[in-house]
């Protein structure tokens, strides 16, 4: 007997009502939702306070304390991404296409909610209210199964917001919380066919691949990201090391910050020495021959390795950043689509074929001319909160809002036609 | 060591020249396709002769007998079919959606191609040239696995459009035939993680669930239709016949064939004996209590049988048709999103609010008012050939054309800009 079972019947049983709702009612709720959460502000606080006191006695890392603080802040910050959902359009009831055959027949191709989803994530309690409130939007409930560390917070977070979706003459029940901190937990969600429609996992490398393997569910791959900024002569080089130190520096351990750098050969002495002074004493650089020959004298603090293979293949998420030499742009190109993730990939060049013909050809979520990676982001794509950003090509691609959690059905209405 | 290896690589290097080709070199290369498989006619049909052969020698029964048959007609019938693709819009290339951020940064939502298929089909041979025609309309390259009953037909087809790719132009070693026969290779198939971007089942309810049990790689589910037709009292009765007896008897083996019909009580003296007199030696119907009453004393001819549970839930792709009385609209749409598989489901109404209302609430693929089920098709639907009806909510939905093979890349061109 499953553990979780109740609760899927009482998220699909919620899903179906909820899949009737008009914006104006998704809405209000949502606008119930962002309410209680502010006006539950101390409760929230002293449950986070809670986890955070858990987390240090458990010896748990600064930066891993850091993802998991919630301040008033970061309230702020959830209640404006709940409003940012809330003026999104709707997703549902969207007419993609529509055409009427010889005999008559009028289809519609029309969006409707995929129905019910969970995600599974590690400790940031804002993804709490982030997938819920895309999720509802989007006429889907949602499973949402967070980290041990993060329980008493999102414990407080979803009572809020349940008591917001009652306030806001929402529905309740279409979230849950699987908060029995069991692992076996999460192997149910993974072979609930029948009741959960889609699978979200948001953390981690282990995290992702345990779900991507285990799942007998669709799952939706989410995470990481091996990406590359490719940088030719002609590109502006004050601009150009902007982007790179932007995209590496910002913060390392983002999906989608650089992690090599291909310099086409004739650019290396515009940029590597300008590069070197710019991170030195900020990250490790592992250059390959030419490109550590371009630099020359090492500006002081610089930690200059040489690069190895490995280097090619690691998301370091990290302060370290490989650089290799190419000669051509198909070089650039191969390097990329045999070494990357599928993820975000850039061309810095003023060269409009060049730009073109890298668009085309390399194999990515989100491909960028003149731009740092790391604007491949729900929120900053202007989806408002965002579920992921998903790594693969089956039914959703980059970083993923409202469109993720829907589905088509197809309606055809008729005057009484039968197949010839 | 795997031996399809080699293919695999060799499709994935084909796919990514086909991908960069526009839409006058793919329909140049699909128009040499069609002529070679007209001019190899001879050929394919000596072929399939072999197949017949060693089918009837291995005691194949008759109508599985002539899914594999050729001859003339249904050649004219592939060609005819990947004339229609050469018509169809190319799917690629596609801008879906554009929007400027308020930096300036300009992101398109582009179409691109999912990357290579694999379908996994029956005896049926013309769903080699279906399959392959869309793929490579679509920028896909295809790995067909066909039967081990068809398949010298299959390599005669896969010889022709070889050379009628190579004569028009085009790349012919973007489609290949999985042709070991061994069951060994559809496992290889389903765990080509990294080659294969998708799988497609097309066939009967074992291969489907033996696909679906077992792939590492992205699915589509198809098939299973156990469909519902609901009638209410002011439909017109001889219409309403007309269209259940198409949805049962045009094509009973067919997933979009009806299986259950459901009718509102005070429909039941209009509808059961004039569906009586129309399907008596025709079809059986399995009543429940009430609308056997209905029928009064049955026509000479007509087998009638008691319905019991199990019948609700069967695809019996059969002359069979279970008979159900309900009270209300309500009934009917819980009782079809309990039984059903998500398919195509119709009502018979002249109530439009009633149409409205079971549009939205029945989950399925497809949602008929006033027509027959069995309109849910890719040729009816205008896609020319099609891939298989999909009966999962994720990636693709219903009847399968060319938009099933394409996903989404995010294209982001910029003047320099970083991340605050």
């Amino acid at each position: 007997m499953s553990s979780l079972e109740p609760v899927f019947v009482s998220l699909k049983t919620a899903q179906a009502v909820l899949a009737l709702q008009n914006r104006q009612q998704k809405d209000d709720a949502l606008r119930g939702a962002a309410s209680a959460i502010n006006a539950a502000r101390v409760e929230i606080l002293a449950a986070n306070r809670a986890d955070l006191e858990k987390a240090r006695a458990n010896g748990m890392k600064e930066a891993l304390i850091d993802r998991l603080l919630l301040n008033d802040k970061r309230i702020d910050g959830i209640i404006e991404g709940i409003e940012t959902v809330i003026r999104q359009e709707d997703p549902i009831g969207k007419v993609k296409a529509g055409w009427t055959l010889p005999n008559g027949l009028f289809i519609e191709q029309t969006t409707v909610p995929m129905g019910v989803a969970a995600i599974i994530y590690e400790s940031r309690p804002n993804v709490t209210a982030d997938a819920f409130s895309l999720a509802y939007k989007a006429g889907c409930a949602i499973l949402l199964r967070g980290s041990s560390a993060a329980l008493e917070s999102n414990r407080a977070i979803v009572k809020a917001i349940k008591q917001g979706l009652a306030d806001g003459g929402g529905i309740p029940d279409a979230l849950a919380l699987a908060d029995s901190g069991s692992r076996n937990e999460v192997d149910e969600i993974l072979s609930a066919r029948g009741f959960i429609d889609v699978v979200l996992p948001r953390g981690g490398r282990e995290l992702i691949r345990r779900v991507v393997d285990n799942a007998r569910v669709p799952v939706i791959e989410t995470g990481e990201g091996n990406c590359h900024i490719y940088v030719e002569p002609d590109a502006d080089p004050v601009n150009a090391v902007d982007i790179i130190e932007n995209a590496k520096l910002q913060k390392p351990g983002a999906c989608n910050a650089v992690e090599t750098l291909l310099v086409k050969s004739p650019a290396l002495p515009r940029i590597m020495p300008l590069l070197a002074q710019r991170l030195a004493g900020k990250a490790e650089l592992r250059c390959d021959e030419r490109s550590r020959a371009a630099i020359g004298e090492p500006p002081p603090g610089l930690v200059l390795k040489d690069a190895v293979e490995e280097d090619w293949e690691t998301e370091f998420l990290d302060y370290i950043l490989a650089v290799k030499t190419v000669d051509s742009l198909k070089e650039a190109i191969d390097h990329i689509n045999r070494y990357g993730t599928k993820h975000s990939e850039a061309i810095l060049t003023n060269n409009h074929r060049h730009a073109q013909v890298f668009s085309e050809q390399v194999d990515a979520a989100c491909v960028y001319v003149n731009a740092s990676t790391r604007f491949t982001d729900g929120g900053e794509f202007g989806f408002g909160a965002e579920l992921g950003i998903s790594t693969q090509k089956f039914h959703a691609r980059g970083p993923m809002g409202l469109e993720a959690l829907t589905t088509i059905k197809y309606l055809i209405s008729g005057t009484g036609q039968t197949r010839e």
